[in-house]
């Protein structure tokens, strides 16, 4: 049961966001974005590092809506979702993209644990400075998505069919402001 | 030594604002709307857990920083600043707020920390359901803006006496674009 009373039955973080609109629009712009860019990291490669820190956070709303978003992206592939989630180390995507994991896992920890070597690393495996940058703050931005979720105790869906209902809605339209408008299909 | 070149000398999260003004500008507004609202918590409640949170996660740019605003509103009071970080439960401020606090520093750990009882006494003590989701939010924020401001290494100004400049700035334009497009006075 939620923390507090939403006035909405919506899902996850869109009850909280159709109650506060106000705070919701820049977050959804945020959100654009962070993971709808394709300007040096692919979205797939975003919602990738979205899912992970939110799997870190143990956030089941967000890892698992932004694992089916990705899963759209890769074309259906959710044993690639459930690899990266279980042992990315040894899932079939790029060194680069390890790399940034990995400072995705260190920002999901704190910011101070990323260290020179992590980042020298993922430099050495192409990640540019703007990828790395990203990489940092769709991490950050992820562990207050995950906290602001939990943190209210919001309704979290326990039909798993639900989820690649409305990845599809976010894939077809983006973070606007339907996120918490639009009651449908969910 | 920042861990990417952000072709700027900001201080903190300044320099990563100006490398990438796009995410910058919802980022500000949502500090805009969190931090200086008037509508349930006041601004200096709300930059005091900020500060709280920022403190909690080891940030010294953000703690001091918001510690600095919050000092303003406050009449000048840097003794009360630092008792609420040493031991905000001895601290002179209200019962309502040391509950909020709680909640804060529950949201630093991780959403699910937060529990009924922590929301109840919050009730008890006076809390709407609005200020217990914008402490939520707040803190959830500064999670994010913690970990940006150190996972990149932006540089800390160790000169204290700056961060009463930046302060004034703050309180007297706001989150806006200023933030990291005005060179003056630091």
């Amino acid at each position: 049961m939620p923390h507090i009373d939403f006035k909405n039955d919506f899902p996850g973080i869109r009850s909280a966001m159709a109650y506060s609109p106000e705070t919701a629009a820049p977050m959804g712009e945020l959100a654009e974005i962070l993971l709808r860019s394709s300007e040096g990291l692919l979205p797939a490669e975003r919602e990738l590092i979205g899912m992970y820190v939110s799997y870190l956070n143990d956030c089941f709303y967000c890892q698992h809506s932004h694992g089916e978003i990705a899963c759209i992206y890769l074309g259906g592939d959710r044993e690639l979702i459930d690899q990266v989630r279980k042992d990315y180390t040894k899932a079939a995507i790029s060194e680069k993209l390890k790399s940034l994991l990995a400072i995705a896992a260190k920002v999901q920890q704190g910011g101070k644990k990323v260290t020179p070597t992590d980042i020298e690393k993922a430099k050495e495996m192409g990640a540019t400075d703007k990828e790395i940058h990203d990489t940092v703050l769709i991490a950050a931005a992820f562990c207050m998505f995950n906290r602001y979720v939990d943190g209210l105790a919001t309704t979290t869906p326990s039909d798993m069919d639900s989820y690649p209902l409305r990845a599809k809605q976010i894939v077809d339209k983006g973070y606007g402001n339907h996120v918490f408008t639009n009651k449908q299909p969910v």
